[in-house]
């Protein structure tokens, strides 16, 4: 097999496009292709330069070149697509999912042209339905078109339980089904801190607190920063899904995969368990539902179709 | 010796500081503290509440604090200061040195307050002469008060050489003395590929090239971002010379330091080779230079005398 | 605080201690002094010379010293005992606790001698029985003298999980009480892929056979290697402990510790989980027990009871 | 392109190719097959088990196998050769080069059947005539037959600087042309630290004890061990070369390359320095030598072809 470097296309080089770009070079993945709109080539080309300066002393050979051109991702292993807008006042749901709905058929049409082998990650907002119309538009197969949302979600859950318990956070294990944001569906009883139960280790007062507080972690970082979105998490996240990819690690991470059946449901985005390696999403794992988580994964899955309904 | 985890401060909580700040806590160097204005206190919150949710996947056990509370800084082992304001249409020299000269002067009074032991780093431009205006309100020992410039000028001039021969930047050593900018003195002759020097794999034409575009490097991404400044290979500089010192490493670097005879100059801060450990500034390296080399040393160190003029 | 490099020393120059001052090194978590009795002086000066020269390729600044004199070890923040004889054919088991007891009580007045304040990690076996002998003979505080066995034995566990599944190592959680090997207690219901209890996804047959071959897994290498015993994974394990006091991580791992009435057993060590971090063993949690895993560990207390009643 | 899991193969399970195989596991590379013959298949196979038993805890992937049978190194990416006999007393030199010429063979013939697009790395003694043997058995092109020496005589150089200069092995710089060991040709006027010529930072007569014992490193270990010789560097010099193909880092590196008139020399294997990246040795860079520099290397090229007369 070819030794030959990987290549990596980041669509949108806002700030997670940006930092996703940074944090797959520190790794040393592959070449990294940082891509935006035309208008935007310039701070494009800025930023992406900015990283190459930074190699020499990060130590990483990952070359980051940023273009508005699509031809220079041609051939990509894996292409994250950032790009869209984020909803701002006074734009209704509907017309956030219209407006990058369409940015999604740009882009899909882009890498169905140029890098038709691909395995494509997805973070636009609404993120199910989103990944959804790439998967449509590319006509790629669904274990080459996934979203992320669990890895953040969980991300955010376990630093707040590691600060709660002054910790570490390596041995803090979250766990969350669902699509993202207000129904997620927080599997509290498998998680852990250590291997010990979390219910064993904090009251259910204060756990329930820290799940409402995961549920909005993405509003509350917007509030905090007054103009703007997360996106050190949000990259950090796609990056450990990119590196599970790229290095075949058959890790074990929550992933927006397409059901054609599994926990009954057919034709959506949700968010399950997954096996992520070379081929993508390698396994979708089902799991037993309580009755009342099965209930909320129930409201999770009408809100993505509430959204996909939208999708013209 | 205690083995209780470290403190790091970033004053300045804009791009270069923020991404500073991320990269201390990759390296796990210890907490970070990453303070600003209260008018920007929510702002900075939510970027160290962003970090902090990438913890998780990045698997850092550093904590980063947002505030805008110098007593949240207490006993900090090292402090980075990247606060200040860059130059803006309009604005002469002249107004730009004092203006951040009293903010280095606002931020010398904290850090002496509350963390009188610590290493101060220096990022905030005109470097040399900020470096100095710290140097003179803290009172602190030379060997503890140092800016950065000669880490970044070399990173600039390594990328592009890496990127011209198309080799590793793992294997490009660049050296860079005097200011920061315009008046930085590159000494290609220490300069290597490999080991190899560039003069005997590069067209000296070429090489040329790069050294200009190394010296206009920090202009070159102001251009192209349209709005704003380099802020990765900054940052990454400046956590070079952080981990030198907090790992104690011993690394020769570029450092700009407060000269008392050396190379012929006393009393001002200039960039020289040196020996970063534990003590901060351990050793202070006297070249041979050429004539040519030393007339380049000559207009850098007045340029810096002709801003320190200008200090109020 | 200072930033001066801290200094670990590894007793005894074996596969173990040697495998172990390199991962140290690896990790630039201190000079490493590699210690070994007079008779032994030039093979372990010859493999911490080895290691040294491995410095600038391996990338790290630790300084690994081998050494036969204990004056080399002075004011050591980690001291980590490999020493010790393995059990030989013809040996009894008696015969075994006694030799390693009376090295252990040499060590131990060294390293009273020379490095007062440091914490210690003990690897020797029966390791409950010498982390006993090194608690008493040293007279410190119990949170400073540490056992290790769980991370080894729930890192086999964890190995043969993965293989099992076939997925990352990253994503499986094993748990184990007790003492080291045939009485381990592994908790399977707190052992997990992904955060899915194993039991969801392997049979118990197999689940029963991964424990088994857990247990013996020690065995299972003396086997293979014919002349010898394991040590990359005993010298991970301890570098793992080390790693998290040293970095003041505060890791949930399982260590042997000096219980006072946890688990209702008094004056014995035995492995328990505990928070790791600056200051030794932080917290040890207590859980709830099934009748079975009380019976169990019932068993492994008095097995590190038998031992006990042969120290002299 | 695939991203499915490279292979590496490590054949002989000795100290240096298991040490070889646990840093090649531990970058993730790859998943590591570590062979040798069947009498020694079952340490083998304990080596290999200890390795993987340490994954979880060192957090690689990367499964390490050991076998006797050359099936399960099928379609190996890289294959590292180790085996071979070291040099016992009595027996003279003609002997060892045609002992390890058989082992040479025979690897090759394994190679080529099973792995006929590998790039191969050798290390047996005496390593220029041995990767000779390896070039012409396989029937390989030069570009992927490539022997180590030039990465552990510079290892060496920068330790001892590192050492004698107090400062970070990461800024040390040497260079080494010709053959291993005592004909080895050190640059010293290209050897430096933190990019200053080392003439300049150490007395001539302490350069050139530093320079001698470079030459007789390997003996100087091989003397304090007493029963062996080194391992850890030259292990980690063979994972150097490993890492720069796999991650086609086109890294600046000595080689041991095979000559078609560069430097003059026809026809017979070398160290001189290359650049290593996907597809093998990319280029040689031939550099202007002085006279003292080009007699040096004669007798280095000499002492070669003395070697390779004997081949059977």
């Amino acid at each position: 097999m070819s030794m030959k470097r990987k290549k990596i296309t980041v669509i949108g080089a806002g700030f997670t496009g940006a930092t996703a770009a940074f944090l797959l070079a520190q790794k040393e993945l592959g070449d990294v292709v940082l891509v935006d709109i035309p208008e935007a080539e310039n701070p494009t080309k800025g930023k992406a330069l900015d990283m190459w300066e930074a190699a020499p002393v990060q130590g990483y050979d990952s070359y980051v070149k940023g273009t508005s051109n699509y031809e220079d991702t041609k051939d990509s292993d894996l292409v994250i697509i950032t790009a869209g807008v984020a909803r701002k006042p006074g734009m209704s749901r509907d017309d956030l999912v219209q407006i990058n709905q369409k940015v999604m058929k740009s882009v899909s049409a882009q890498i169905k042209q140029y890098s038709p082998n691909s395995i494509i990650l997805v973070l636009t907002n609404p993120v199910d339905a989103m990944t959804y119309t790439v998967f449509k538009e590319t006509g790629f197969p669904k274990t080459r078109v996934i979203g992320q949302s669990g890895v953040l979600d969980t991300a955010r859950f376990c630093a707040f339980v590691a600060e709660e318990l002054n910790v570490s956070v390596k041995d803090i294990k979250g766990f969350v089904l669902g699509g993202h944001g207000d129904t997620m569906v927080p599997l509290v009883r498998y998680s852990y801190a250590g291997g010990i139960p979390l219910e064993k280790l904090i009251s259910s007062d204060r756990l329930q607190a820290i799940v409402e507080r995961t549920r909005v972690g993405g509003g509350e970082i917007v509030n905090l920063l007054g103009n703007g979105s997360a996106y050190y998490a949000p990259a950090a996240a796609l990056v450990e899904m990119a590196e599970a990819i790229m290095k075949d690690q058959k890790r074990i991470l929550p992933s927006i995969a397409y059901l054609e059946g599994e926990y009954g449901y057919d034709g959506i985005y949700l968010g399950v368990p997954t096996i992520l390696g070379a081929n993508g999403i390698e396994k979708i794992f089902e799991l037993d539902l309580t009755e009342e988580e099965r209930a909320a994964l129930n409201v999770s899955a009408q809100s993505v179709r509430d959204v996909m309904s939208v999708l013209v």
